[in-house]
């Protein structure tokens, strides 16, 4: 008789319960604005100019009807394609141990502005990460930061996806610059 | 003793309930085939031709042997490389209001017809659009409408995937093109 | 009294059991590492030497400094920017008959060995497969295996997402060379 209102309590607490953690965990784990994952590198871009040859990590293979190949173009670089392998860091320091590689190109987009599309991924081989991580997305590099989007990973970053911030940690002329790359994964497999 | 009888049919009501949202919802709210957002623009392509610097959006910058940087090289311009900096607008006029930028490269990359391969974002910097949407696919543009992907996005697009589907809506010769853009979002966060 | 006893074990066996799919469905349906589809191809790459222009599916259009179009640079290719329109195969015959084109571009991306950056995609139009597999990500080509990112599809890939590995199945000094690519997707639509 009064069997309902003894369980009742427990059970509807129990379903109450699993109805928000059945409707709610979907959109909860899967489309989370919180990182699932977090890191922060540096890379160091060093363009050959025609005597840096030994040192140069990026050269500049495409360019403008008005450009060349050992000196970025006028008109804000529009037009060029720069090849790198740049090598990543966990510091600003060009000289500490790298722990990767940053490979890909980026071209410079805009006559009247600096302004950069990238497409490139980081390389990584040592006993800390295996894997990759490819990231595609413009570069308006005016800005003091920068979103790019994280398009895939394989190995240690199997399948992920984010958003990557880019800033221009420093740079001299137009030979060396060093980029901050502050990666927040949203999907991790 | 019919204890069991008198809650059964309500206990059973909701556990088929919470089976079948707990079963349907994720493959419903994360696989669905119909958009979560959808969008409409186009962008705008005039190739500099050694006489039109001031207009011209985007630059010839790679070339095959048998090309060079003013003209689109025969065999179906197989082999040039294009960056482009394009006004995106809401309507069909070159000359409305941009809300944003095209930004990015396409390469022709077959002899015997005409089709391309696309890297480029849509950045925006507006009141009614803050962020960017990246994109890359193959660009068959004889075909009336080609589907490419929507592999990322940042800010008001954050984490965005889906697919945009290009048609060629107007070209004056090899200076001038005209590409609608539909823009359709699978994944929204 | 012991109608509480008497619905227990059902209802408890109920809510494990509802419980456990409840939590564990999203991530696994969603999440999963076992491939919800997997495909095997072969592409086949000629490269423009001056001489091959009938047989060629690719052409050099970027090159470093000290580069030309016609021969791959020195220095592991560094700076070379490839642009190709190759026939995919379901065997490794080049005259097998060709089940679509992979069509994108590649650069050499580093001075001291071979390795390369990958964007392109394997473009469908027969009766087996309509619609496009995009890919990206870095091709450290020296390695037995490699693996990219499958960044995005349309029509019967639409939408999907996986890890691609990249095999190299032979090679002809450095105009022919043939890839085996084994698609795995993880995220299907």
């Amino acid at each position: 008789m009064n069997s309902k209102h003894q369980i009742s309590p427990l059970f509807l607490t129990i379903f109450f319960l699993l109805v928000l953690g059945c409707t709610a965990s979907p959109r909860k784990n899967i489309r989370s604005r919180r990182p699932c994952k977090e890191m922060v590198f540096y890379f160091h871009d060093i363009i050959y100019n025609g005597k840096n040859f030994k040192n140069a990590t990026a050269a500049i293979v495409g360019s403008p009807a008005w450009g060349n190949k050992t000196i970025l173009a006028n008109n804000n670089h529009f037009g060029n394609v720069v090849v790198f392998d740049d090598p990543i860091t966990m510091d600003n320091n060009l000289h500490s141990p790298p722990v990767g590689r940053a490979q890909g190109f980026y071209i410079y987009d805009k006559k009247e502005i600096f302004t950069a599309w990238l497409g490139f991924s980081f390389v990584f081989n040592s006993t800390a990460h295996k894997g990759s991580i490819n990231f595609a997305g413009a570069d308006p590099l005016m800005n003091k930061t920068r979103d790019i989007s994280v398009i895939g990973g394989t190995g240690d970053f199997f399948m992920t996806r984010g958003v990557a911030t880019i800033m221009t940690d420093s740079f001299e002329g137009e030979v060396y610059f060093r980029l901050r790359v502050d990666i927040k994964f949203y999907e991790c497999w």
